[in-house]
């Protein structure tokens, strides 16, 4: 299945083993598919904004290797979508910064709406 | 598809309009059902639960006709079955009271483990 | 708490035990919020549809008291707000039924869009 | 925040721009993280898992640079733990593998159990 493994001869992609940069920045990736799919489809609106903020924060810290994590839920652009009071959290409606440290690499991570997609990113990864 | 419309002789079972005591059973259920799959499986422990307690609180009392929510996660029963310092929200690690008011009908449920299964149920109906 | 159970006087909402017709439109209800909140989110595109209206079917159709579980996911409505070649289910791109028999009532549910918002009701209640 | 960027003398971690291989392992945790927080909590049953199996795969595949996913329900475990005929899916019961190609690096990552905890890993790297 794995055509990178294939030994037909000519050039082919060298396959190695993980490294721990490779390890921390998948951990980062987890958290952020974690805390997404997690939330997203929560009821929310401007005033139980702050408790889903804090609890998302708390709840993703408790994963191995989660050094931090910070959402911002934005409201105005929440309150200016809403049905009846509330509306479901989905990533328009969100900023996140998670980071990681796996065994001393340091990987800073961002969720930010880019050309109305929110994106998830890596800002920086430092190594011990 | 329906075998209680089937005009086919005999007796059959009386098929009626939704009242406004089974509509408010209905929306009842719906916050249960939405509490209960929104949350489950959130990374938790005994630091975080307090503060995911209060986010699902405030989540479902958005919610249409939702008066009152109170989520009370079992810390001791949590931390017996950690693994790594937290561990996935699921109905063992949590009891939780919702009351709803649909058109004046005030419905009071539950959920609480029972035989080794979080059981959802009706305490009280109270018509206006 | 609970204002039904005031002695103050007067008339008062009388407060009644569950009937097995409340008890079958609550367990709708729970099929719907569950239905809903485990999925909501899903990445979804036109060609994965399918698949995820069988799986959603299926699941749903595993919980107490559920006869049947009708999924359709609107396509032509997904295909228009993709970004990307997909995006996440929500209410607008999805309409449902549920049947439920609870003690021998049969109650039939749904869920369409009206007025923008994705509306969960009670079709039709059959008693024994 | 960061205080890897301190200028403060003296040795410190090096801060660097995240490279094709840091995203591709950073795209592969977002993957692992979606699937298991989306799907968590979903009723299966032996019947039922087959058809979750497909929809899962198909839902992440969805997502960008997502080359291949494979589900694994583990039936027969899943039915040794069953309450009522059915439970809810988490890690004890899935093993997956994701095949994540991102500027042309192949990351393929998996998750199993683990000394009772379900472990997402990298498998291995391909650079082109």
């Amino acid at each position: 299945m794995d055509s990178s493994d294939a030994d037909s001869g000519g050039r082919e992609a060298p396959t190695s083993d993980p490294t721990d940069r490779d390890a921390a920045c998948f951990e980062a990736g987890i958290k952020f598919g974690a805390l997404y799919h997690q939330f997203a489809g929560t009821p929310v609106s401007p005033e139980s904004a702050p408790s889903l903020e804090t609890a998302m924060e708390d709840a993703i810290e408790n994963q191995p290797f989660c050094e931090r994590v910070t959402v911002d839920i934005l409201t105005e652009k929440l309150a200016a979508e809403m049905t009846g009071g509330y509306t479901e959290l989905t990533g328009r409606f969100v900023e996140v910064e998670i980071v990681v440290d796996h065994e001393g690499v340091e990987v800073v991570t961002r969720m930010e709406m880019e050309d109305g997609y929110p994106l998830m990113r890596i800002d920086s990864v430092s190594e011990p």
